[in-house]
């Protein structure tokens, strides 16, 4: 068993005989379990993928053909397999690997993933340069069936689906999973595929059912329905040849299936079947808990955790329980991310008024939009980072026509380990700009909670942003009252100096104003901003410091300088947040710290601008 | 032939009888083309839609039944039918209805739409809304073969084929078109189920082929299959309950088809076939040419426009043709706007380098990253309203990835007739926030005609933001010399003022410079933004003026007063672009002279803002 030491690059791979590969998988999974249970990172989906991941560099000359990851969360055993087995101990971590594929990380990482569905357009993308530049290599999709439920697939299966003269491979990674358990009408079609029946009766029907000359007939029958009557499934009615569905743990099967698909023209589709979780029973058990574990002792499992402070998410979700108990008109839709949202309570509670509406975040906002109009009040629990998906149908079909949509954006600012793919830095840009929009930032998980009944009781689309995990630990109210609109609140009277926080950045804000005597407001509302507190704030301080958990261009320290120009005041305004950059992975503490965003970056920033040391010297550079 | 004048709402059209519904569709076919002759407008699309409209509005309890028309410009029958016959004349004209369906407009119009693919999405939401609240209403969506292709409309067929209880009905009008020439796997499929083959053979393999006990067990066989083998079709195989196709210009099919179809509970979906410019000649043989023309005489046709000054689209169209002569690696990729866009002649020259994806933004931008890692240089075409549907693969697979990618933004600002649906008001505010990204926004065609040359040669994202319609008139270079990097020029040297224009606003900048005696800067750049520029221009002049075709929230002046923040440089500053509200349609000078944005306007808010007449008096107001 001393296989995986010995592949530093898949090239070493290739040269093991077909009977190595499955001690080398035994070896690889045991490598993956015991890695990720040292760094925590995403477990399920990278036991499942072992023999897949190995069957592939094994018949395909990477990194000349290109596999494309779709997600990414998947590519742990790739990684391992590809020069960064000594660098597993370092993942999600700073300066450390990332959970996902990057292409400045590897020259296997063909394309940097991490949403979902993207695999297909890129591998596509890649196969027609391929076929441009007269090279002869092969594009090779990995994608979920979970994934496969978004959009975008689908739209790179009708594009691709025409050239008949591509080295195209979807492989369609079947787990009967997202994160949460697999919705929609797709999921069932596949469930009908695995069950195995579909298939093999739609090839063998004659032969099974019908004996003697009575096989004649129905073969001609089958053949005359050939041509006119099947595709047989789907993927060949969107002109893919397809084949499986495959077990995607047996090597025996994969290896020879994928050498026969090497050799073919044209867009293949294979269907492998998985399980997430793979070979370790815990996580096979509850492939959902094993997820995305913290650490852990792989002999023992994950344990309860201890009491902690609650997370923002648990606030949403606790939340949306008590308000839909008051509110017969709430509906929660979640585009597949029940656990990830807080919404398992809510599901549970209030079925009926549960949509999980698969990895759509498209349709989930516009499907919004359409409950709204028939005085429904939808709330839409999503990320900052996956609204980005939804960005059209939220100006077009929900602001553009006023819609009363609540949309809880989680995972606000920059979210650690998962690093810049998740960050949720542009949203109070992207947001904004967008007319009728109501956008608050939560300072607190008792705020959180406020401004949540605030935009849910506001009459048209309102979003409320808070921070992935716990926050300051601040007592929640069981109260649904309201916060009134547009109005923030002067948390700390000084001088000289005013301090205008965003949600998160309250508290480093108020720790910045100790240090400086600075006074300190907790603005609330991005928009509509506090104008009359911005005015007042201007009036009575020398110099104005915006601080907030996004990007500075565009964001809410541009509102308060546009709010100034509006009003004809002129004076000085020093706006801190997140820097023009893509941020990595890393703790998000840290991450914080390097952008100047605790409280001691705060006041180096201001005396840094503003000169002077305990009392800031007002040097305005003209 | 006077049926029409006596329908002002469709409970007029249900007293008819079933024999008079044909007269009336020769009516008011007849009211569209001579409408939208004499006012301009969509033709082909609501040529093709005259019997279904009638039909629905016949068998369908409109309003209290709800249909969401897709995209919506081929409402207008819907519009005469529903109460605004007489404001069709006032089609698309400042303070006159729109060219979509609109909410506020009329309780008929369920759901505005103008961007592809969301119908399905909203009378989902709809349906479920009814059932919800236990009303028995029909949610009804109308859908291109076009629209079809869009991500989002199997995102919405995915999620509504689990609910087997919903009164929801999707018609497939099916006119084998987007506005351009349809693309794709799916419009193949389509076209085998139009053939008629599919279907019938389908239903009836056994009767047709086979006689006597033949027949028996050719039923069974297939009954057989049925259960395992069999969904007919791909819309089937989504849950829906598929008829057709029918004939959607035979009132005798429709009507007893959707008879029929009302009486049955959960999703069904009806394949309608129509053609584009049904009944009148010269808009069925091309329609693609009358999709939208202006004012014709009907009698004559559209006679080729005299020679007029040449569009923004078309310097894109030239530009691409001569950076594809002069670069191999060049590929052009547009989501089905190839006229719109101005490739044809880009298609004609170099078919194997035009990708036209279909309807399918987010698949088109992601397809270009993945081109641009195997080392090909992809432009992009695409509204700027439109790109809000990629905004994710924007950021996710191409700037997060720093890709070479070349973003050419028509209908940037505002687009005048197609209203607000279409206009371009947020790629600045959307576009600076992301790290990476390049952003310019063209003066003039000849700057156009630069700003993409260096877009393209710039190795990483870049955007050209230009408007609809015509330009100054500005002669244009053959060259393909780029403009340095992040830097404006001066065009105008006055004092006092310092007007920074971005756009389309320095031509206006430039009068109001004039009229004020004030420094004119074309600023070309949004990101990287000039910022040496713009300190020369604050520390030489007593005010900055900022002004651009963009929503000022978060736009190119919000990036000025950063900029400024950041140089630690206290300035007054007006910030002068569109405002916080979404704007109608309307003649385009007009509206822009509306917002304050031509060189009256701009002279107008500077006075205002900094008072004096000829000479500004420059008051500070703090």
């Amino acid at each position: 068993m001393n296989l995986l030491k010995n592949i530093d690059v898949p090239a070493d791979l290739r040269k093991l005989s077909r009977a190595q590969l499955k001690p080398l998988a035994d070896e690889l999974r045991g490598f993956v379990l015991d890695s990720v249970s040292k760094t925590g990172g995403h477990l399920s989906s990278n036991l499942g993928t072992v023999e897949l991941t190995i069957a592939l560099h094994y018949v395909f000359n990477t990194p000349e053909d290109r596999i494309v990851w779709d997600v990414g969360h998947q590519t742990y055993p790739h990684k391992i397999l590809t020069g960064r087995r000594d660098r597993m101990q370092t993942l999600r971590q700073m300066n450390g690997i990332s959970g996902f594929p990057r292409r400045d990380e590897s020259e296997y990482d063909t394309f940097g993933t991490a949403h979902s569905s993207t695999s297909i357009s890129a591998a596509l993308g890649m196969a027609l340069a391929a076929k441009t530049k007269g090279e002869n290599r092969h594009a090779i999709a990995v994608i979920g069936d979970g994934a496969m439920t978004a959009g975008m697939a689908f739209e790179a299966l009708n594009n691709a689906g025409v050239y008949n003269d591509v080295n195209l491979l979807v492989i369609l990674n079947d787990n009967d999973m997202s994160i949460s358990p697999p919705v929609g009408a797709l999921n069932r079609y596949l469930a009908r595929l695995m069950s195995g029946k579909f298939y093999a009766a739609a090839k063998n029907v004659g032969k099974t059912v019908l004996p003697g000359p009575m096989l004649e007939l129905a073969k001609r029958l089958e053949e005359h329905a050939k041509g006119m009557v099947v595709p047989a499934t789907m993927f060949e009615e969107f002109g893919f040849n397809y084949i499986g569905p495959i077990d995607g743990h047996d090597l025996e099967s994969l290896v020879p299936t994928l050498q026969n698909l090497k050799n073919l023209k044209g867009p293949q589709f294979l269907h492998v079947v998985t399980r997430k979780g793979q070979g370790y029973k815990l996580a096979e058990a509850d492939p959902v808990l094993y997820h995305g574990p913290g650490k852990f002792n792989p002999d023992e499992g994950i344990k309860p955790a201890a009491a902690s402070k609650m997370t923002y998410t648990q606030v949403f979700g606790d939340w949306l329980c008590d308000m839909a108990e008051h509110d017969q008109r709430l509906v929660g839709i979640t585009p597949a991310m029940r656990e990830g949202s807080g919404m398992v309570q809510f599901e549970q509670r209030f079925p009926s008024r549960y949509y999980d509406v698969g990895i759509a975040e498209q349709h989930a906002v516009t499907f919004a939009g359409g409950m709204a109009c028939e005085g429904l009040k939808p709330v839409v629990a999503i990320y900052s980072t996956f609204l980005q998906r939804a960005y059209d149908q939220l100006i077009h079909d929900v602001a553009l026509q006023n819609l009363d949509v609540t949309f809880a954006l989680d995972r606000s600012g920059l979210v650690g380990a998962d690093g810049a793919t998740h960050a949720g830095n542009y949203d109070i840009a992207y947001l904004r700009c967008i007319p009728n929009m109501v956008v608050m930032a939560a300072s607190d998980e008792n705020e959180c909670r406020q401004m949540l009944s605030t935009a849910y009781q506001y009459p048209g689309p309102a979003a409320v942003r808070y921070p992935r995990g716990a926050g300051i630990g601040a007592a929640i109210e069981k109260s649904l009252a309201v916060l009134p609109l547009g109005k923030g609140e002067i948390r700390r009277q000084g001088k000289d100096i005013a301090i205008l926080a965003f949600g998160t950045m309250v508290a480093p804000g108020l720790a910045a104003g100790e240090e400086l005597d600075a006074t300190v407001a907790n603005m609330r509302f991005v928009k509509p901003l506090d104008i009359e507190l911005v005015k007042q704030l201007a009036q009575t301080h020398e110099v104005l410091v915006t601080v907030e958990e996004g990007a500075v261009m565009g964001g809410a320290g541009s509102a308060v300088a546009e709010a100034l120009a509006e009003a004809g005041i002129v004076k000085p305004i020093l706006q801190l947040g997140l820097p023009d950059r893509f941020i990595d992975h890393g703790d998000a503490g840290q991450l914080l710290a390097m952008c100047g965003l605790d409280g001691k970056g705060i006041v180096a920033s201001v005396r840094t601008r503003f000169g002077g040391k305990g009392e800031p010297r007002l040097v305005v550079n003209n």
